[in-house]
């Protein structure tokens, strides 16, 4: 371990999108500074389903809690541009984001504030890595769990980095580290949820939306994130910033001419 | 025309993120009538930059301003959620997200309102299209270049779909219609914004961060949508949900079991 260190001397970014008081975020961070040296720049309160979003319209506030954590009244995205321009010493090794309370699995992952920050770290030319526990708010999250594969994951990018423009997403079954079967490489899962709007009525009569809940379907291919969390695996998917589906360009090609 | 709109009696949802009363939206709106029965329904002020995000937190105000006309307190992934669950009579045809005032291209997308509502269509099975102008700031928006080449990109949709998964990022070059030299089918370029995290102080002098502005550095490759548009053609890239990198799974495979 002091050999890593020593071989790694840069640091490692924590952050996530369920604020700076989150039990995951401060799990991690203990984590991390087994291997390296972190700061810890996250936001003022829960971000979550935020998406990629920067905050362009007012400026952002960022508060020095102690040593090396600071937090910002702003996203999981911001954290990571102002960490980057303004607040890190140096240009980190590695970003984590996480432990989120809440898979980050198939299409969730682009509402996801988790996922986004470490898109922001990969925009960056930083490798990054998104960590979530499935819960099904009947057991406490086991962050143990979490922890261990979160660490395997970043000493394993700290030796070998990351294909290009592309980030680590970690989901880890709510299960005791003894009970986790291992890791599978999978892809990203494709979901629908249905029933997720809902009427509900203010005191004077007037009706609002309210989005959240539903009944989630999955495609449970196999090789996808879903099925290995469900299987008792830790999934990893390497996901890509560059969203061209390369096969359809020749097909609207084509198609195209014959309009 | 008549036989298209016969051929096709679905509806058309029209949105964007600059809001319900940007003139982009309501240029798109009047071309799309043009060909289908269109709705508009936007968000009540400006969302750029907000991602793919959907609010959660607090219940979502609808406002029916005139027939087939709605604002919704939320962002642009809020309008297609509770317009596909509680607006539209029937679920849409197609999706149209525009006409934004701004080039939505590269890396930006995942920052884009504008893309994201395409994406939360995409999600729910209905194919959908992203429109933007590439503005400098000097002139004007030509929206009816924009109209010109969403109404094809829209007859396009109508007659062959969209491959699975997939949705259609269109930007077109802030060109008078007739100087536009045609449509090239594109790939997502790379950019990185140098120094857009800027100080600035309060009245009081609290330091606070301000995210914006900044020189874009594109990766200017062939066959890149900001290539097209720089060279004045309108860009039309597919972009697909799923990111997962599938030739780094091999990879990550064979490494980590090398560890």
């Amino acid at each position: 371990m002091i050999e890593l260190l020593l071989m790694n001397k840069g640091l490692v970014l924590v952050t996530n999108d369920d604020g700076i008081h989150s039990p995951g975020l401060m799990a991690l961070a203990r984590s991390v500074r087994e291997i390296a040296d972190a700061y810890v720049i996250a936001p003022d309160r829960e971000r979550s389903a935020v998406g990629h979003a920067l905050t362009m319209h007012r400026p952002l506030r960022v508060e020095n809690l102690r040593e090396q954590v600071y937090s910002v009244n702003g996203t999981p995205t911001d954290c990571v541009a102002v960490g980057l321009a303004k607040i890190l010493p140096q240009k980190p090794s590695l970003i984590v984001s996480g432990i989120n309370r809440g898979a980050n699995l198939g299409d969730d992952i682009t509402y996801s504030g988790t996922v986004s920050a470490a898109i922001e770290g990969t925009i960056f030319g930083v490798p990054s890595i998104a960590v979530s526990i499935m819960l099904d708010g009947t057991q406490p999250p086991h962050y143990e769990a979490a922890q261990h594969y979160c660490l395997l994951a970043a000493r394993f990018v700290l030796k070998n980095s990351l294909p290009y423009d592309t980030l680590l997403n970690v989901n880890v079954p709510n299960l005791p580290l003894r009970e986790i079967k291992g890791v599978k490489f999978t892809r990203q899962s494709k979901r629908i949820y249905d029933g997720s709007v809902h009427e509900t009525a203010s005191p004077w009569g007037e009706i609002f939306y309210w989005i959240g809940g539903g009944k989630p379907y999955w495609e449970h291919g196999e090789d996808t994130d879903i099925n290995a969390v469900m299987e008792g695996y830790v999934s990893i998917t390497p996901i890509h910033l560059d969203l061209t589906n390369n096969k359809a360009i020749g097909w609207l090609r084509d198609k195209w001419n014959g309009i």
